[in-house]
């Protein structure tokens, strides 16, 4: 593994960054908040999914950086590396049969010695892999030949066992199935065999699990996808039982959705289950969160906050899903961590107290003011003091350079090294 | 009441309207098909929204015509005069307080004499009427004020007592309800709100009404709707009950949205209502139905046509919706009955046994080819052929010119007559 | 015109400024570049226009609030009292026939005692005035009736006229036209006719004048707008003359448009005349500035930035363009103005020469972190000082309602007042 | 080449097509306009891509299906079957790299052979070839490093040269360029890098020869690409010269976008200079002409006639540009000719001028009936009838399942040929 000698912070730094701290408690006038806030921030974990430790793509063509994880192994080595920069990244999102391994007693000790889990286990069933017995070309479980859907359950049900193995509590399943064209499918048909087809992969889920389900409006459908939209995911999950909730991926919306409103609803009828964190401007964009619509994900947070305030138990299933198709993988997860942080850390400013008191007045300026100022305090500080109790750098992206770790990675395994995936 | 003497259909027309039914049989290649459709096509009624029959407007403006009906016995009378054209608009549907009558009984009566029958009202607590008690700038059934969604409910309770003196069997809710900006509400306590108001109003409902609830994504606000899309409707008419169903107005989407698909997952559920028809290329544009997306209407209708043969109890409410701002109401209420009747008598052709053999072997191109089939016949003589049986005209827009409807209607009304409403 | 005391700020809030500037110099890292842009901010002033001084509304109804200014003398008093507060709103931008007013000289005079000036006028075309001769339904500079036309070029010249007399030096044209239907227009016959009608009004233009063209792609048309989009205002301004610009209106563009991009584009051709700020989410929602998007509304300073780096001379309109449907219209603009001077303030910190190091060696990483640690930095002490050295308040909205200058404005001009406009 | 025996079409067939005919002629009312209509639509050809033999694919994955073309030749001996069977599709558009031939002579007399000839050909920049001396990561004509720029020019000049040889006469340029982060690009050096390698592109152009310039929003770049719409598009044409002109890809727009306006816009500057066609609901999904807007790709058409009448010297590029990813190519691209000229012969029998007379009384629900009634008319017999009189064959699609193609096809090349390409 990659030999990395970190830094400690200079003095010069230490001491611009307590002047900043202040001047978030100067901002925020109250130190009881800021702390508080600190204290969450160190709680929140983001899980890395494996495929995007590599290059992603487009149909139009993929340009492969250098040194990319061309094993499981590395991949894990890669989440350590993260994690050693921001310690908020301890757990890796594991993906079948990409991510199958021969060794699983292997792997976990490599893990356990790094202080990495594994998170949910996701599986596959939009991709043929060779020598498979029969093709998801037509669908996997919507398709309308039983020994097709047989094939997509009994993969599901293999995820769940290796992620049982591996001490996973979570298996994410996210469903290319749909149509094409006008007339291809028979909707209600695809949607009551995909049921059946869920019902089933339900039934061996373990108690202590929780099947989370995606929905996407297309792609790589073009004309309906069998789950499109969050309410054909809850009616899904409502009919499946309480182990199954709703998955919100941030890019898999129409044009103009209302994503807080989202999370809030199905917050309200406990079924949501977790996020899939990117950003993006046209559809399933995949770009490193917050690089677009920072003010969006801060909403959602407030929505997050707020929830996690009614209900201490509730447990969220958090992962970063993006591809990397131009900049380096580990700086973009970096980039995308913070990101999240940063607006975890505003949503934490807000007093809602103090908003649902103008919210009943109907003062609504009032209420667009404490939002803003949460927004426009300038957080930063607060994140880096929580990596820095547990551990972490200054500046994770700065000592990922000063660290050579890229150069480093390119001579450990080569140029032309390819992680497996989309 | 407008006088018009509608011309017999002369000896050309009629045999070249048979001519034409012959064409059909002979690209359908199957006589009882085309004689079913068209005793299908004869029993589809579309009721006509009151509001519709005056000029409509924007926020920029509205450029009146003449001859507004300014009275709800005008408007019966506009009604009565599309059915006497079209025989497929044999019934009106009420605003309250827009059409709030002070002699029901002679309403009726006047109903009764033209043949025509009550259908859906509609409440309206998205205006505030002169001498409201309280407001509903802030919202009605969600408001934070108690008081203020009391007066709503109690509006709602009205409206059903109106109905069932003229003989209706389901109220529309259309909540308008929302937020402008972000903070303003609390999705969850807004959506709990409106959820009891709901219910207190469903309560009231009798057991042979449906209460029809529509969704919305955005204006008149523009951050969030407390209905905003069918997942949340959805969710409602769960849980109040049976005579709750969901309410589909074409308009009422994002962008892109694959409404059909909507209509189906509604159908599987047995929790579609009915339909507000219009046609839109931005928002809720309120146009002319098949006026831009005569494809998508016949897919919807061709949903439409399997779940009623799948459940031949399923009541429909069916209505149309939109807003005639430089066309002639009445004109383009013509022009949306017949680009209704057209995507329905090309859906009845389709053979869904054959589309499902189809799609059961995954022979797109084949499931494709059998709804472009249907959809490039030209069925205007099916649907004329219909009209003719239940003794309507040959041309309704040709009819309503060549008796120069407008213009009596002007001589009579004269050019400033209003119609109450949007 | 309403008395008001404003306070001085307390000695606490000029501490925590201070405090507050030194926390940003710390992070930004070097005091000229903030002091330079404390410089600039001082130098912006964004003008009011006088609709957006009342109650808006949409097409399903308008709840007004109280005290609005029913005549142009206090429509200017409200700019007045705005620009009282936050020293940026030196300007009014007026709307004729809304803004005709009988005595120009009185106007003018009470303008120069409250400092303020008049910016680009505007002209009306989309609505028909009382007793107009001919209507503007089917349309105004594209219309098919040459009179018509001709009317709509007439109310241009004596909009510009009206101008002269105030004062201002540009003609902000918006144009409504377009086609509800397809079919309604001949696409390029409509585009000539109006560029004849622009043209007619261009050769009326006083030398030291600019005609500012609006591009806009639905509403109050819903299947096409004449001038729907950048391009085609680029095409017109081009062929009129080097006085014609476009004016970018946030809110006029399809979904997921990229703002900042057209903004630079017309910036190369030196064809970008102005800007209408607003925000929105659905359309043209016309919402308080930086409410939803904050992001977008840095990037696109960004480029302005880099524009008037690039040309010292470059001379472009500011202008917000709202509708406060539910807000205070005074307590919405002064958000507005704070969110735009945010955006620059942020702007104004990027380093550009810094930014176009790493461009120039695809160093995409390094590019966001340039960008996005402007944007996280809290600039809100920069726009204060800014505004108290210009003899502003230290915060805009507490001191309106510490005033209680809307109880005032109520008790002066009653609840009912009417502002004139949309 | 696959031996194919296609069969005479039966007398019942020909009889029922000939009622066909005259039933439009019924329906149309007017014997000349029919057989001008059969007259157009035999002239009409279409290019077909050679990317759209094989399967396409999304980045989520492939599913091949068997019989692709895995050679050049291969690739022209499909177009000349789709040909025999359509005659409507007498051209191949290439596509350098992937179709870089050896033996130039020997392709062009295997196309003489089958009666073919080459189209527009089309560059490639947005790959990497194994190989390349620099690499496209970050662009191509408008990369901030010269020498990729002028690998991207020289290949360009290459692609002409190839063209050359081949007899065509147009150079495509799709331009993937484009950032997916802000800050990544600095839009106007982009720009103007764009401009300065297209015009060293164009000044190789043989005199004779067009260079065709598409746009595209997004897509594989997700924040930005240099050329987003057809104002750019349209202004860098208009800044090279004449021989420069906008293509027009029908997929390659914002949702909601008037494309049939942009047609006319470009005809009004004289600056269409072609189409991909394909269809879309999402982005640029890049399926079946005509399975989605069947209405839009009329209303198109209706643009084009209108042009092609205004100037009978138009020379237009026609291209279907679609990405076939579980249908049969073949078969999809049989789909796609025959709904382009079925929109052809809906446009072709529109009464041009009688709109044009109700467009300027502003009787706007007559210009609707006008276009309506063309679109309901059933114009499959004049489509068929040109086929037949161009020797084509009665039913395309029946014809190449009765011969069993694609089964001889795979037997011939094998169920794992691959077509290069996306």
């Amino acid at each position: 593994m990659t030999k990395i000698d970190l830094n400690q912070s200079t003095k010069e730094e230490m001491s611009k960054h307590s002047r900043a701290i202040s001047s978030v408690v100067d901002a925020v006038g109250d130190e009881n908040k800021v702390s508080r806030a600190i204290g969450k921030l160190k709680q929140l974990q983001i899980a890395i999914p494996s495929w995007a430790l590599g290059t992603g793509g487009t149909r139009f063509g993929r340009f492969p950086g250098g040194g990319e994880p061309s094993s499981l192994a590395q991949k894990i080595e890669d989440v350590a590396l993260l994690n050693r920069l921001n310690k908020s990244s301890s757990s890796i999102s594991l993906h079948i049969p990409w991510d199958k391994a021969e060794n699983i007693e292997e792997l976990k000790k490599l893990a356990k010695s790094l202080d990495l889990s594994f998170d949910a286990v996701n599986s596959n069933t939009f991709q043929d892999q060779p020598n498979q017995s029969y093709s998801y070309k037509y669908g996997s479980l919507c398709h309308t030949d039983k020994e097709v859907r047989q094939l997509a359950v009994n993969h599901n049900k293999e995820v769940i066992s290796i992620g049982e193995n591996l001490g996973s509590k979570a298996l994410t399943v996210w469903l290319a199935d749909g149509s094409i064209f006008p007339g291809q499918h028979d909707f209600k048909s695809a949607l009551n065999r995909t049921l059946d087809s869920l019902s089933e992969i339900y039934s061996s889920l373990p108690p202590d699990w929780t099947m989370l389900l995606e929905y996407k409006p297309y792609e790589p459908n073009f004309y309906s996808m069998v789950i499109p939209d969050w309410g054909t995911s809850y009616l899904l999950v409502s009919e499946l039982g309480d182990q199954a909730k709703t998955l919100v991926d941030l890019g898999h919306h129409l044009p103009n959705t209302n994503i807080e409103q989202i999370v809030s609803t199905l917050l309200f009828k406990n079924k949501l289950g977790g996020f899939h964190f990117n950003d993006s401007k046209y559809g399933d964009d995949d770009i490193t969160v917050g690089s677009l619509k920072p003010y969006q994900l801060f909403l959602i947070f407030c929505e997050l906050v707020k929830g996690m305030d009614d209900d201490p138990n509730l447990d969220l299933s958090w992962m970063i899903d993006a591809s990397h198709n131009i900049k380096d993988p580990l700086e973009d997860l970096l980039q995308s961590v913070e990101a999240i942080k940063i607006a975890y850390a505003q949503a934490l400013l807000v007093d809602y107290n103090e908003l649902a008191f103008y919210q009943n007045r109907n003062d609504i300026s009032q209420c667009q003011e404490i939002l803003q100022e949460a927004f426009r305090t300038d957080v930063r500080a607060l994140v880096r003091e929580a990596r820095l109790q547990l551990g972490g750098v200054y500046d994770p992206i700065k000592s990922f350079r000063e660290n050579k770790i890229r150069e480093k990675l390119i001579s450990e395994r080569g140029v032309n090294s390819k992680a497996t995936g989309l």
